[in-house]
């Protein structure tokens, strides 16, 4: 520890008093807080280039006036009682040269996006049946694995960890990356097309800084995920909004012409859990082609597709050198990795890895290495295979549920990924107040409304919708849940089916 | 694997033969490679929801064509020599729905920043003793403390990576960050002031996302690190130079008035390794008040100063609230881990808090959790002190190399940080001749020009000037390479001193 310290050698003050006044306005002002240790007195005076005495006795002055105290046979520390007059004055003498004491109250602030409170609600510990949204199970991250290759890993630390690796991402992850997309995506890519990022965010941000500038016309589904239309507008875009209805976006009332990039999740829609139809997708490859536009193909939950097959990505079928790709690990192995990948058409490469370097020079290297091991050695394939059935599982086991318990329930958007949405039969309240009687049973469901979704507002009957996730419960939680929450609906409402009251 | 096949049920081809044709599309057009597995005809089966017979036998057909091979108790592979045809022709039937033939070739590019090939270069293996910029040695990195911490915190990996975690870092984090700055740079802050980013790129990355707008006027240090300066005009900035001389900025040829943001490397100048004066950091923060613009403190190497003390950063000293302040532990840990933290004003604590949500969610889990736990016990504070003593032995010993060898030369930028500035005496070649006869016999010297900086053109003798990073090699390798340096001058040049030719 280096304190900020200055001696002046041609002051007329001591040197000791020197060291006193400072440590003491150091105290003061907060810099050194109760309990911090303080360099000892050989070190101090090696610093500062003065006697070791000469610290001491300043010591012994700042311990006599009680700013510091010593702890036996463990060293010199700030006293957690301060002399009076230390609380009383909080003025650095040290600062006051600083000609700049008005409060600068007006400072420009060019960036005016919205606020957000954060994308994600952190877990509520207070509810015992959660059915939230872009959670992965605890019980299914693969820990021993992981463990077993970070320790691998670790063995070549030193060496990767004390220089810049390319920004790109680690050129095995991007082969192997690579070598994925082909079967599991359709996807002929090169590994120079992936840039390694963090995450599903990222990889839209990268996308962002390319293309979109201060008044970009750009196409978000509606409704749309929040992050994502936000992002862009904290670029300065003008979203133009698309409706979605059972087959995905609604190409045909795409705008006629100006926009200059469409942001799709074609997959799994978010928030409305649809797959955009074969018949769509190259109906919009053919319209972006057109506007002579960019796509942005968000794969969210591409990994879990539970009925036939997935569909190819709209970077498969594209033929212009249109689309740009993002898939990301969060919802696969965990959203704590930070690890995704944007593919880009080979006209991007160059500007894409340019960007990367400047906005973050890269990904940490620990992360990259563990995943580079844990796709080479087939454990990635592994994993996805037993959680897509454990997820096949649950989502079946919540799709009978509702059905038991509502008759008369819409489950849609159940094909893939990892929640399904819930059109509320008609006897049943609306969306708000049936999450207000679930949470007080310890149930957590999430209108449509509530969801970081954008754009839904127009959404047909959307206050009569509500998003389950269902990776965080098992079967047999699942089916409590829907016994908890159809009991809680009866004891409230006289006239439920089940009611308990006479 | 799942595979991107599609059965249509209401087709007159039969199931078998859709296997079929749609696999040999797929080998065809590379999506499946040689020596790709193929998921098992069990597998296959329940995906397509087709008899297990149908696939066998579609796959006993395309093993039969040599389109898949078997290699015994392992499984079936797209084979290693394909049958002709599927070389010959490269067309996937699948596509051929899609009406987008044409080929976009005047897509428009918004980004159209400057190019760069990597802002750090790889470590060059050919030389044997390197003065590379930026790297560290390997051996300084606390392997031992590193992987003892990873092991304890991979125990609640499950939990962590399983959520997504702050996007403005681990709090704990945040809240030792704090504790670190009151002594350590003379800066009262709270934890939410602290947003941990990915290094000092993405902390700029992230002012700039917040104060950077299209022409938004940006004073930069002339000569400046280039990865600062091209990621401003990412944004659209208008760069304006200012030039360094021997006690940093020249304060009084800042513009008079327009600037909106200014950035500087106050610690140890990049790349010239000036200090900026007390005198002038005062009057640099009195101009920023004046212009109501912000001021981003990068302090760049500020861990370490070998001389007596650090001077207060410009933020410990500036009362107006417009400094942001940007640090990493790049130089400190290692340049793999991408850690590092920007400390914002009160003011912007909710924008930049958001920004980082919206640019990327956060950093990794693992990485945070180690850092923390290496804060909290002590070993970061351990850790500096000991690289801080190895790096000045170093630097010492590379100065009296110099004198001793080439006497006259001028080293400067010495007082800190992990490089210095050798002016070379007038008897020498210039930089650029001097680095080639340097590189051949084996030792790495890197003139100004060549370093990642920008603005240099206009710096005093800026030809003249080698940029010497001393924290790869050791005291007795840093004498060798002086003194082979000394041995490859004399010997290219008759007239030198120590000529060995007659």
């Amino acid at each position: 520890m280096q304190l900020t310290i200055l001696i002046d050698s041609g002051s007329s003050e001591t040197l000791q008093n020197q060291i006193i006044r400072q440590m003491q306005a150091l105290i003061r002002d907060g810099q050194l807080r109760p309990g911090t240790p303080v360099p000892s007195s050989r070190e101090l005076s090696k610093q500062l280039q003065v006697s070791r005495n000469t610290v001491a006795e300043a010591y012994g002055h700042l311990l006599e006036e009680g700013y510091l105290c010593t702890r036996r046979a463990i060293g010199t520390f700030i006293s957690d009682t301060l002399p009076e007059d230390a609380i009383a004055t909080r003025t650095n003498p040290m600062l006051s040269r600083s000609p700049s004491h008005r409060r600068a109250v007006n400072l420009p602030l060019p960036y005016t996006g919205r606020g957000l409170p954060g994308l994600h609600r952190p877990i509520d510990r207070a509810l015992s049946h959660d059915f939230s949204l872009g959670k992965i199970d605890p019980k299914s991250f693969p820990d021993k694995t992981w463990r077993r290759l970070t320790l691998e890993c670790l063995g070549g630390a030193a060496e990767r960890m004390s220089e810049y690796n390319d920004p790109a991402g680690l050129p095995q992850l991007r082969q192997l990356i690579a070598n994925y997309l082909g079967p599991a995506r359709g996807m002929v890519v090169s590994p120079e097309q992936i840039i390694v990022v963090g995450g599903c965010q990222q990889g839209m941000n990268l996308a962002a800084h390319l293309l979109v500038g201060s008044n970009t016309p750009v196409v978000m589904e509606a409704p749309c995920y929040r992050g994502a239309a936000f992002l862009f507008e904290s670029y300065g875009a003008k979203i133009i909004p698309v409706p979605v209805d059972d087959h995905g976006l609604r190409v045909s009332a795409l705008p006629a012409q100006g926009a200059k990039l469409a942001c799709i999740t074609p997959s799994h829609q978010f928030p409305t859990g649809v797959t955009l139809s074969m018949d769509r997708r190259l109906a919009l490859l053919d319209w972006v082609c057109r506007q002579n536009a960019y796509l942005l193909e968000v794969d969210y939950d591409a990994d879990f597709r539970y009925e036939d097959s997935p569909l190819p990505s709209l970077y498969a079928l594209d033929r212009s050198g249109c689309t740009l790709y993002m898939s990301s690990f969060s919802h696969s192995i965990g959203p704590g990795l930070r690890l995704g990948y944007l593919v880009v058409p080979r006209s991007l490469i160059r500007a894409a890895t340019t960007i990367k370097a400047l906005i973050d020079n890269g990904q940490p290297w620990l992360e990259q290495a563990v995943l580079t091991q844990f796709i080479r050695e087939g454990s990635l394939l592994h994993h996805l295979k037993r959680i897509r059935h454990t997820y096949r599982s649950r989502r079946d086991a919540l799709i009978a549920a509702l059905q038991r318990c509502f008759p008369g329930s819409r489950v849609t958007g159940a094909e893939s990924g990892s929640h399904v949405v819930w059109r509320l039969p008609p006897d049943l309240p609306p969306a708000d107040e049936l999450k207000a009687i679930a949470h007080a049973s310890g149930v957590g469901v999430y209108p449509l409304g509530d969801s970081p979704s954008w754009f839904h507002e127009d959404y047909p009957e959307c206050e009569r919708i509500l998003l389950l996730g269902y990776t965080l419960l098992g079967e047999d939680q699942i089916n409590d849940a829907v016994e908890r929450l159809h009991a809680a609906l009866a004891k409230g409402d006289p006239s439920g089916p089940a009611s308990l009251e006479p």
